[in-house]
């Protein structure tokens, strides 16, 4: 039985998703799902305020009655909490799994720069309002559970780490953020001009120069500019790559989508729990 | 006789624009202003591609025929032809005024760094078309031929620099970024939600523990999100600055706005020039 705690360090799940992950789980006798009351509040942009965010964090991470902290949604606000989250873990905390991905890439670079836990980028409990979202759900469960048939398929022998481009363009540079050195670096962007995803490889292959390489996910639901941009994804991320002597090394199977595969953070968390 | 040279690092300039500023200016014997062909240059989002926009600006630079480059438009590119920009630089580039806001801070923050020339944030020449439109150009072209009148009116006797914020946030940690210690830094945004620039603020703030202190220009055009984001910019900016150990100073008169003010870069860029 592996116990799994769910909180929302940024936005607030509504409710229906919740019940419609409790519905899709009832009668698994391997799993055990919890949603933490605060994944229902509201304060302006959050779930709650950053103080109930922050507890309700500790509170999951810390309780040995939990295995596992799942994300249940991204939007944004992890970051005004990541520091004190780390910095208020205990030894339980340290021996769990932690999956979520978007806006939680602050939270997975906090615990992961202070070897806290398995971190995995993958699914996120809201993910069951996607179209095909109760396979995400299942790809999640499953590496929580210690299946390992969801993994990204091009990780190799390489430590790893993924990103949403723009989370990881914030925090690079920050007290948040992990040294990736000689990691496998993927990225994933959605909702974002192409322009825009040229500036942001443009800051992020600068401050990564020392990585092993940069691997492509999706890059989903780009708005129309009143101009073309006049160069698709690949090739602004292979002329970055290339003007700071980074190995562009393909595509990567990520992205704000069902078929998000999961990207365990370096080594460590590779391994299947004991 | 002050002589303009004016090129497009970014996006294009329409042709009626430049037509705009050079009727405006028709029968000043103080100024003669000369549009690079390339300002009308189009390649995709570019004002013509790197090289054109990169050439542009070093023929402008290093032409001793000039006094001032002035930019054209701010849009998004500037950031691609920096580097190689100074590396081209000769003495005559030195001697030079350098005046653009928006996209234009990644040059502005290059030539800063390499102690190129005198620096401003201020008025672009596409600046024509905003209501009080031929204001902003007037205060450009005044600083340009030694009138302080339209400096930021909170400068002191520390150094000065303005960025746009999206523009500050993806320089820093970049071979393009200046030692920005000991300095006032000034910022202003346009057309961003309130959490993104929370979420720059966090970035920006990070990276600049050692400045004298901030200054918010306006942040204009802000979006409006599915739900509030629950605090202003002010308040956005005070609390970052308080996380960060950073003085926050008050307001700058600074903006994507016709009554954007100038702020050399430097103490030595508000010297009159000899």
């Amino acid at each position: 039985m592996v116990k799994i705690a769910i909180c929302a360090p940024g936005k607030p799940l509504k409710r229906a998703r919740a019940d419609a992950v409790l519905a899709h789980v009832a009668g698994r006798e391997d799993i055990e799902v919890h949603f933490h009351e605060q994944c229902f509040a509201k304060e302006g942009h959050f779930a709650g305020p950053d103080e109930a965010r922050l507890d309700a964090l500790l509170e999951c991470a810390n309780d040995p009655a939990f295995d596992a902290v799942w994300f249940a949604m991204g939007g944004y606000g992890s970051n005004r909490i990541a520091a004190q989250a780390v910095a208020g873990m205990n030894e339980q905390a340290r021996a769990k799994s932690y999956l979520g991905y978007s806006d939680c890439g602050f939270l997975l670079a906090a615990l992961y720069k202070h070897g806290i836990g398995r971190v995995a980028h993958g699914p996120l409990a809201g993910d069951i309002r996607r179209d095909g979202g109760e396979v995400a759900i299942d790809r999640a469960l499953g590496w929580l559970t210690g299946d390992d048939s969801g993994l990204e398929p091009h990780l190799d022998d390489r430590p790893a780490v993924a990103f949403n481009l723009t989370t990881l363009a914030m925090l690079l540079g920050t007290e948040l953020a992990p040294d990736l050195s000689d990691h496998v670096v993927m990225v994933e962007e959605v909702a974002e001009y192409h322009y825009a995803i040229d500036r942001l490889f443009f800051h992020v292959t600068q401050h990564l120069r020392d990585i092993a390489g940069l691997r492509l996910g999706r890059i989903t639901d780009v708005p129309e500019n009143d101009r073309p941009f006049g160069k698709d994804e690949v090739q602004i991320a292979e002329e970055w790559c290339a003007r700071s002597g980074i190995p562009y090394l393909g595509r990567a199977d990520i992205a704000h989508d069902a078929a998000n595969r999961i990207v365990p953070f370096g080594l460590e968390a590779r391994r299947p729990r004991a």
